[in-house]
């Protein structure tokens, strides 16, 4: 039974996580950390790690930049891996991540769901493959309340073919402004508000004559939650370091 | 046996006409007008209407505004009707367009798809069903070559909305720079460039917990073409005034 | 304030209708009636309807054909109207339900999605338009725990084009066994099955060079709720007889 | 200058890859072979293959199983290195092939697109990584002429699956006669049949609340055509054995 300690545990995503986590009989939250320290779950809520007297073995961090930095910090007192999703961090903020993964096992990725990192590596090897002979857009879809466009997912997207195109291309938001050819060295990214959209991201390749498309459709946040559940059985019991999801679809 | 006058006989969709034409038994081009006038087809090519001696019963005019002037003025010199597939027309040309269906029949339609006029009355009647609790949003899709966007369809989709919602919403074209939520009263438009594509509409009706959304996809430009060649044969015969796609649906 | 009396109440959507109707100002369930006597809610729930002491305007029913029944019978002593939401009705069963609304105003609808049944209506008109030059497809999506096939919605759809085609169509499900051509009567009915999908459903109309799709996707049951809602709303006050959401459509 | 014999060379796709062939620098048709023997291009035609007087590097070969065994013999006794995009052999013709390439180089593919090849490689990738938790289905869509059900692309990808999933998969073609839930080790193959339609195939995952859909359009024969040409291109040179296009894939 893997005791997890849960940062952000009354934000949205930290409640998700605390029901979905019930749903596997191999791992538990102990307790949580949240400024609002109100009891949702069976489990008791401190607004100060530092204080926490259970015992765990895993930190999943669903909270905001700050927050994460805080239990860090707290990891690295107690030599406990983290699984950290929360997103949003400064280049300052990213820095600290990344030293603090020299001292305990460090899980990062811009989005928890394993189904959106396998279409990260499917677009890689579908690019290395067509290469600059295939034109490549992206059409992500969400819910109207959201604020930022375009998703960080289409960015991590974008940068996952950029990574295999030694940074050839460039990021279109916008045709509308100018009136000429696309050129080979762009991709199109375009976000597409509406109701309760939960997230579609959708990756194309238009050739000659040929079209391939590489699609994820989230059907509810849940699938956040387990992929973060999946990071913390994956980063236990591992070295220091930085890990992503990547390693863990690779570990499957 | 309809007899054709096809203006702009050497243009891309002057050709395509031409030779979609020939599958039809009760129409036939008779004659042509064109600047080049290379004889690929068989029938004689002018580069002056006034001069053409075929007889003949409606004109299709695909070709460029100046070229399209010239031949109105020739069709209400020889009061035959004409069907106007040219696009791109100023204000000042869109007048005078109007003002010569006050002498002769003219059908007149930015996009000459059947279905594309059909998908106009169909989100209209969505919109008035499902209102503005439902979020609208347009993305069109075309090959890498076209120069403009969004596409004048795109942009005859939107107005077809707006004209039955009293003008309430307006275009956006790019959420990236925005950090706000989307208001009800926005239409996004997206242009997606690639490869061949011929021609993909899509509209989107995204409200509490479902979507709806009606998509054209044109596979060639011949669709282009049998419109046309329909529009002919539903003008002929009519009296002056302006006719649309709308006009040709419900007559069917 | 209309208030409700909902049958099945312990059912899975009479769950969804109570949790739904609380967040309208506008409607309040008042007591409801299931086999399962537990106070799931904060309204009180009979087995039997006689016994029901509370006021209420309406009566939505989302349970089984025979309680259904049941509550047409209680809907006829207290002239009451009714919103029957559930499906899979015996012919007679459904003769029982045009007869009682002779008595009493009915609301019934294979479907209670506004999406839906706007989508029947849409495809109606695309018919209308299109006519038998374009081949009609339908592919509908549900989770992989669905155990009929095609959906009953799917149904609907196919109906709605027979209706106004004069029952033309004949329905194939299966084209893996017949090595011949498409023949222009039939609709192709095809159902995917796979994890978690609440229901997609897709009516294509395929052209000589054209495609026209439309498309409803419910991202949750509550749209069910929300339509049965809307349904009780439009019917209380209306006299006997029966009423369905193209009704509700067209008062909108 | 690669010099290229078209075995079916009058036939539907031997016309396109004649005509492709004329935008290709490198490569050039000399010779065709086809029982009918008029000539439609540039190249003279033979409907003996022993007959032929030009030099060649390569053979193509779009025709039927017993033409490809001809040119087969032909290919030996010349020691020239086939392309077979020719489909629809049985098993024993099968095993020709596969002994013909003992002796001399021989590419087969059962779909000669590139991105058809890339898509059965990025499936086989998608099962390793979500494994049997996703549901797999298949929806392939072809204009309303197409005599077989389901297409050969769409059994290849099914099969694809089935090859690094210990062949534990079956294949469904209709649910319609069944009443019960989706079992795990079932693959549903769905023919959609309509209009024009070129060629599309959709692979579904779909799992615990997200959908992973990768699919291929096609909107011209000549992808085909483009296909074969490279695949000639690859085999010019090598030594006997049999190549297909995930060779050609891996070798780009």
């Amino acid at each position: 039974m893997l005791r997890v300690l849960l940062n952000g545990c009354n934000g949205k995503m930290g409640q998700v996580v605390s029901r979905v986590a019930k749903t596997y009989d191999d791992i538990k939250v102990v307790a949580g950390v949240d400024l609002n320290t109100t009891q949702n779950f069976d489990y008791p809520v401190y607004s100060n790690p530092f204080q926490i007297k259970e015992e765990f073995d895993v930190i999943i961090d669903f909270s905001l930049p700050e927050a994460t930095l805080t239990i860090l910090e707290f990891a690295k007192a107690t030599k406990k891996p983290v699984v950290i999703a929360t997103t949003g961090f400064t280049s300052e903020q990213k820095e600290k991540i990344i030293k603090a993964a020299t001292e305990i096992p460090v899980f990062w990725s811009a989005n928890m769901s394993l189904g959106v990192n396998l279409v990260a590596e499917l677009i890689q090897k579908a690019y290395r493959t067509l290469g600059s002979r295939f034109d490549i857009e992206i059409i992500e879809k969400h819910h109207n309340q959201k604020i930022d466009a375009p998703s960080g997912t289409a960015l991590m997207l974008a940068d996952a073919i950029n990574e295999v195109a030694n940074n050839s291309y460039e990021y279109i938001y916008d045709r509308h402004t100018r009136r000429k050819k696309r050129s080979q060295n762009e991709i199109g990214i375009f976000s597409v508000r509406g109701g309760t959209i939960v997230g579609e991201h959708s990756v194309i390749f238009a050739g000659p004559d040929e079209i391939i498309e590489i699609k994820h459709t989230a059907l509810s946040k849940e699938i956040f939650a387990n992929g973060a559940i999946k990071a913390a059985m994956f980063i236990a019991g591992k070295s220091a370091g930085i890990y992503n999801m990547k390693d863990l679809i690779n570990s499957m």
